[in-house]
């Protein structure tokens, strides 16, 4: 699963490092732009791996990500918010998961890979450790591959990593890293005062490693 | 979450009998034929509930439910096939549930009910108590409203019971039986031969009951 992000085009490449042939789910969810969906398209095609994007046209908003009447929130550096911020997609996660499986199931995969980590991650309950757990019993128990007693893996590469090793792993596997997109605004250039742009910018500093976003 | 059949209406009106203020979420997703979603429409406007309906657009197929190249299951009266059968859809109770629960958080809803049942059923692994179970702790562990320690409940009144005890609680409950569809074909009138109409059938000859759809 490929959302354009460091994380996910990592997890995309130790995939390939680990010798599975990577099929790319991409998601177009409503996001305030489409950047990301692009900086995916582009890490997918540099692989020459297939990839399909998923049109989710959600009937509801309910994150700021998604509803452009809703400010993203800005944090000064180095100051993550303690509680779960208004970017929290409901249930995207468990979305994202099930189409996985489901495409999983269709193509005979052997897993799902997804780039969830919890340790410079903005809080989102559904990138813990205990939830990719459990999605991966659900991912046997309600599919009919689980139910012949094969498996479809569930494999969260970077779970326990912070963003500093993600992008040392990344640089490792040559990632380019260059086409990758993590603001949440769809600017010209990164904001820098998002979240996601604040996580960004500490794991490349952490990792002694020049953004190539960032001029 | 609202299919149009006999199951999931049941688990509807249960639902409102309970004192909940149903919200209906209707999919379409690729199946043969669109009966089954006029026929959802109609049961939510009979209660006058709110809906929304989700176009999924799978770009895959991997059923024949939703794959027009391949031939729909016949059963002889009473013989259900043993294995999952090809009309099986691919995680499509986890995708599903994945958006009843995202709505929930959004609508700030107690509960996703789903008509789900493991007695007389053509044996879909996603129908199974102990996937109703997991996907139970998942909603907990898996989104913002878990997190804070309130719960989204995922309740299948119908898990355990039979068809026919279905349809009598469905009596009892005054479900519009005479709205709902069942068959997976999409002709005029039910073809009686897939595992749909085969299970419809037993039901309402155990529960003693003339089903409306029959002339």
């Amino acid at each position: 699963m490929l959302s354009g992000g460091i994380d996910s085009a990592t997890a995309l490449y130790w995939a390939r490092s680990k010798g599975y042939r990577p099929y790319c789910l991409l998601f177009n969810y409503g996001q305030r732009h489409s950047k990301e969906i692009h900086s995916a398209r582009r890490i997918a095609q540099q692989i020459k791996a297939e990839y399909k994007i998923i049109s989710l046209n959600l009937p509801w908003k309910g994150s700021s990500l998604t509803d452009l009447r809703q400010e993203i929130p800005q944090h000064k550096k180095g100051s993550i918010g303690k509680e779960i911020p208004s970017t929290y997609v409901p249930a995207r996660n468990t979305i994202f998961l099930s189409f996985g499986l489901s495409w999983s199931e269709v193509i005979d995969a052997e897993a799902v890979v997804i780039g969830a980590n919890a340790l410079d991650f903005s809080g989102y309950p559904d990138c813990r450790p205990g939830y990719i757990r459990l999605f991966r019993k659900l991912a046997r128990e309600g599919t009919k591959r689980g139910a012949e007693g094969k498996n479809i893996s569930i494999l969260a590469p970077l779970i326990k990593k912070s963003k500093a090793d993600i992008i040392r792993l990344g640089m490792k596997l040559s990632v380019p890293f260059a086409l990758t997109w993590s603001c949440y605004k769809g600017g010209r250039r990164p904001c820098g005062k998002c979240d996601s742009c604040r996580l960004r910018e500490k794991g490349f500093r952490e990792a002694g490693v020049r953004d190539p976003l960032i001029e």
